[in-house]
């Protein structure tokens, strides 16, 4: 059956960005330490269509994503760091230049409608506006009978963790404190969830949790 | 050298409490799930004259602790739950009964002076009004040779990391979503500080974190 798996690095002072995101620094002041280890992956440099990197645990774990992941949802502002209509948006075309690193069906959640954006390399954006819910249904079917990945932001991931419909969290935990930004978490004022410890991967530059989330009845 | 390091319990979203602390539930609602790890240790039951528990790698990891522990600093708040004058503090003895877990000298941070108060077991209760530096002072004075511990709570704990005054941390990350407490780091507001994974042990209750703070010139 296909699941809702979220994987995203996180400081240890629970932050996903740092502070003052903008377009030149769209990771906030401090932002790019939470992703250290994995640019020096050589999956992760792989998926970009970049060069070299290292053939360590931390790449096992980004391969195994990639090679499980059926189709992504994300929040408009991951996509392109903006917010409400698109033509103003000068990165309407996502971040990632001509040949994103999914290569998979994208789902953008959004208030603006607009046509799916076809990209090289079998990446597809596709921009839901009818909510979370429809969003992931829309992705599993994309999916087939791989997982569905929810990449962010942290709005995204507190509204689906809320609603009950994520089955796994991976957090990545990057070995800085940014002092401030955006919280992953912040304070989803549920009551207390016990999650399901699924496996521990540690390396000198990140310690990847996995959890299983329990199904909850709210 | 006599290092500070704090170890502490903290939930995946970043709660060293759950919210609402009383006298009856001093941790908060769901606080108790931070430390069920620790509950069920043979070394932490042992540390507190209880029988039973099991011997594993969590059982270890507060062993070790106990056993390099020289001296303890914490809060007023985790001493008594309390704040302002000791008078009507209901729990002006502390939380721990006749014979507290510590069994070395603890340094509690106040603005209200009394006389150090001497409990069974080797554990004495010494108030420092004079801020955080002498109270670390004090207890590396006291601790000999062996390290001194920061026990808590989160502000205590911002307050000597923001003074560049920490060499260790370990946090003890628990498997649960409290959803709302008392943030350890909360917004530090400091520059992004970069630390050193010393250690990671991993087990179906509990990951324990263990980080290098590097020194810091602010």
């Amino acid at each position: 059956m296909t699941r809702l798996r979220c994987e995203i690095s996180m400081s240890l002072d629970g932050f996903v960005a740092g502070p003052n995101p903008t377009l030149e620094e769209p990771l906030g002041v401090g932002g790019n330490l939470l992703h250290e280890w994995a640019f020096a992956a050589a999956s992760w440099r792989e998926s970009h269509g970049l060069e070299g990197g290292e053939r360590n645990a931390d790449s096992e774990v980004i391969e195994e994503s990639l090679r499980t992941t059926g189709a992504v949802v994300m929040g408009r502002r991951m996509f392109s760091g903006g917010e409400g209509p698109w033509e103003p948006d000068p990165r309407a075309e996502g971040w990632w230049g001509d040949n994103p690193p999914f290569h998979v069906p994208v789902f953008v959640l959004t208030h603006h409608a607009r046509q799916t954006l076809v990209m090289e390399g079998d990446t597809s954006f596709h921009f839901v506006t009818d909510g979370i819910e429809a969003a992931l249904e829309q992705a599993k079917a994309a999916a087939g009978n791989q997982d569905v990945l929810l990449s962010g932001g942290a709005s995204v991931v507190q509204q689906y963790l809320k609603a009950g419909l994520l089955d796994e969290l991976q957090i990545h935990v990057a070995p800085v404190l940014l002092g401030d930004g955006t919280s992953l978490f912040d304070r989803l004022e549920i009551d207390p969830l016990g999650l399901e410890v699924t496996r521990v991967i540690a390396s000198p530059s990140v310690t990847h949790l996995r959890f299983r989330v329990p199904a909850r009845t709210t």
